[in-house]
């Protein structure tokens, strides 16, 4: 008998921006897996067990969430953010592929949830308010030129860029590198926003012109966008600029 | 005296992906601006009122809700979706960035949501696990040649695309005038995914191959997600067949 598997998204962190379809599975599941730091923001029953891994262990993990679901369990593989989106969903989905065949017949609900871009993005104005792109920075997984091709065709055609995964221990350089790539394509006034902990209590947002904007501002927690050459910052009195991308065009860069 | 305006996001529709953060704020206001299907998925008490306006005027909008603001109301702006995502909050943020001194005062809070790309993606799969863009395909506020030149860049990029605003009555053939541009740049095999209310009791979801996608599947309710090379469709018995793009990545298409 197959039983279910959900994959959830706690969203950034700040347990009002869960939804309260990722809290009704959390409900019903028994069994979950997942990075530690995000299982943490569940509050679970005594019943429910759990099965922390480390970040960098998604396909171990997927499988054995998906070997505990086709043993009849109802499982729930918790992501932070929005699962889809440079998370377990993916993973789940790429070891039911090359899983065996009663993996297929598992009831796979994928639940989406506010992904890091979107909760930076509402801290500061408007960002994505026009056409964007969401690149991983993270070369573990796909060549660092397949990333700079990505990064140039996105400044070119004119798109705000969010970075995910800018910068970790193991990669320190990227994000540097990343910026002056872009240099070349963008004015050095485009604001950069380093968005930390987006809507948590560390939460840290930092607004960087292009020309200055300091890859050691970001750590693994920061989602950063780059704004298109269309992308505003309003001033105001005693609070914090407004940053906005119209949602008119006259085409951006490249024209 | 200034009062506050939140900027909220409905999500596609489905009640259950409206988050508490976002229902707190509804909570908290007194005074609606929107669009008339976006008010109608709110439950209002009989102390707040509602100033419905057609989908076309959001500037107007904007401003109407910023003047209330600006008077010491509590005030919500409400978009499907996430109001920051091709909707609400550029607007407003537009119309502070050209109206009066004394909105820059006013307690702007935007308050994130899930976006239809989210919830269309987690119902086939994980179609955005890998670098994605988001395209708004309405040349109402951008040529048309602006927007061919952002899908050119996003295929020959290798990115994953979400259109928004596939097509309306006075937009008819848009989209199929964008499925004709990739087919140039990608292979006919492309999944290509229409999805329709995602989440809602009228959803449809249908997946076609781009050699074969039919533009008129799409309408107004829908967000297209056009995959990658390495996007993966896997079939099952009697399911649904699942839609991936791998978290690796070879470089797609350009390479």
């Amino acid at each position: 008998m197959s039983g279910r598997l959900f994959v959830i998204g706690t969203g950034p962190g700040n347990p009002d921006q869960m939804t309260p379809e990722a809290l009704a599975a959390v409900s019903e599941a028994t069994v979950f897996f997942g990075y530690g730091p995000y299982l943490d923001r569940l509050s679970l029953r005594p019943d429910q067990t759990r099965q922390a891994s480390d970040n960098r262990e998604e396909l171990d993990r997927a499988g054995a969430a998906l070997r505990a679901a086709s043993k009849g369990s109802v499982v729930c593989v918790v992501s932070g953010g929005d699962p889809g989106v440079f998370a377990m969903a993916a993973a789940v989905c790429e070891a039911i592929d090359n899983g065996p065949d009663e993996w297929r017949d598992i009831d796979l609900v994928i639940l989406p949830g506010i992904t890091a871009m979107l909760a930076v993005a509402a801290r500061v104005g408007a960002p994505l308010g026009h056409d964007f792109c969401a690149i991983s920075l993270s070369d573990n997984l796909k060549p660092w030129a397949t990333i700079e091709k990505r990064l140039r065709a996105a400044a070119e055609g004119g798109f705000v860029i969010a970075l995910y995964n800018p910068i970790s221990k193991a990669r320190p350089w990227q994000l540097g590198k990343a910026f002056e790539l872009l240099r070349g394509h963008l004015p050095e006034t485009v604001p950069v926003i380093f968005g930390r902990a987006a809507g948590r209590p560390d939460e840290r947002i930092s607004v960087q012109p292009l020309g200055a904007a300091d890859a050691a501002t970001a750590d693994m927690a920061t989602c950063v966008i780059i704004g298109s050459v269309e992308t505003r910052v309003i001033g105001r009195n005693g609070k914090a600029d407004i940053v906005y991308t119209p949602r008119f065009s006259l085409g951006g860069a490249g024209d």
